[in-house]
């Protein structure tokens, strides 16, 4: 078998989410369906993770296994014109066959836009805070102490099938983007399920007054699925990024 | 009577335009609504022009009077509060009583944006060129030819109400922004109407070698209504910025 790695960006507006669902339109179908199109015959195709509903992706990618070798510049031709046009294929490439789009991932990044203003563009790509303004420095604060710890169960959604909770985080941070516009960049080797929403909306409560950063630290102590904040909207989240180590 | 500028965005999507239309909304029907609602009274609002169905602007400007004086922070905040989230206002300033937001501007500025790859952000503002690559450098020094003239008869629609169709056309080029993206910034004392998208959709000819540059200039000079190209479409035009002489 040939393994081919496929690295495409979504617009997540329209869509369930990445996995496939029973009820739904989503990302990995639309692959698979493009694929099967035109190779003839199913292809399972494996996501580097899952992205929510509603969830963009400016950089996932995913792997599939093909029989006989293909031509990896046509393979992108044929998706991006098979595909629709909220869902570009930036290239395919032929790996080894052992190399696992979700296993040998080294690092996920993911980013989280937030607009302290009444912007009426790129509404579907930005979380408004209204209100008073978030206090981005507490923030930040709240976001240093992510390192001092590898168990994040409190972060994440009941009923996963994840063996272990643990994440080495390697950046998590605030940083303003224009007068109106600050991002939070978070990377870690993993990510359990709404880990970065539920990151993100107990952060928001630090930016807010109503959690100290000693609070925030005692959540990720209790471990517990339900001590973390709400979820922040997933529309203005995105995967930036995924690592592999290639050779 | 007292007289104010109000400095506005807007994303054009939902919209047939700035101006009232008897069937379908506009942004300065919402902006007299949401004016009426806290002024308790009728007030009239003329922008600085209209912009088409779908096109957005990252600045509008449109005046309107009022016999007593008005807190123009908590104009602002009312506005922004009562008005639609795809229409912002930054700022409302009074001005002198004489100085119209239509016939006192001394240029506006447009925007339009291309891209030459799928790209699944961003669509609702982009133009997407399918196909053969644009020559650019064809179609900015068609741009050029612009300089040239002050009679845009063969960029305008037909039944305006303009006593002429001079303008001064002060900028006009292509500008290479991303990989991906191109973008078009024209700027003049005055518009017709329609006149950037039928420029835009006139430079694509050349851009596909289906038009000389000769034959751009042939199509200025005939003043004909019926000359120019099919004007690019309203989605990915921007109204960037108006100026005044407000001393």
């Amino acid at each position: 078998m040939h393994r081919y790695f496929i690295y495409l960006a979504y617009d997540g507006t329209r869509y369930h989410g990445w996995q496939i669902q029973p009820n739904g339109i989503s990302i990995q179908q639309e692959l698979m369906t493009a694929l099967a199109t035109f190779l003839r015959r199913e292809v399972e195709v494996t996501g580097a993770g899952r992205t929510d509903a509603g969830v963009h992706a400016r950089l996932m990618v995913a792997h599939f296994d093909f029989p006989t070798p293909l031509d990896t510049g046509q393979v992108t031709d044929k998706l991006n014109r098979l595909l629709p046009p909220d869902i570009a294929v930036y290239k395919v490439i032929q790996v080894k066959p052992d190399l696992h789009a979700r296993f040998d991932a080294t690092y996920r990044t993911y980013r989280y836009y937030v607009t302290t203003a009444k912007v009426p563009f790129n509404r579907q790509y930005t979380c408004r805070i209204i209100g008073k303004p978030l206090d981005f420095e507490a923030m930040n604060k709240a976001a240093e102490t992510l390192f001092d710890y590898t168990d994040f169960t409190s972060f994440c959604k009941l009923h996963t099938d994840v063996k272990t909770n643990n994440c080495h985080i390697m950046q998590a941070h605030w940083q303003q983007q224009s007068e109106t516009t600050w991002v939070f960049t978070i990377q870690a080797d993993r990510f359990l399920r709404n880990m970065v929403r539920a990151i993100v909306g107990t952060l928001f409560e630090v930016g807010r007054g109503k959690l100290t950063i000693e609070g925030f630290r005692q959540i990720i102590e209790k471990k517990d699925r339900c001590a973390a904040g709400t979820s922040a909207p997933g529309h203005a989240l995105f995967l930036e990024d995924i690592g592999y180590e290639l050779e």
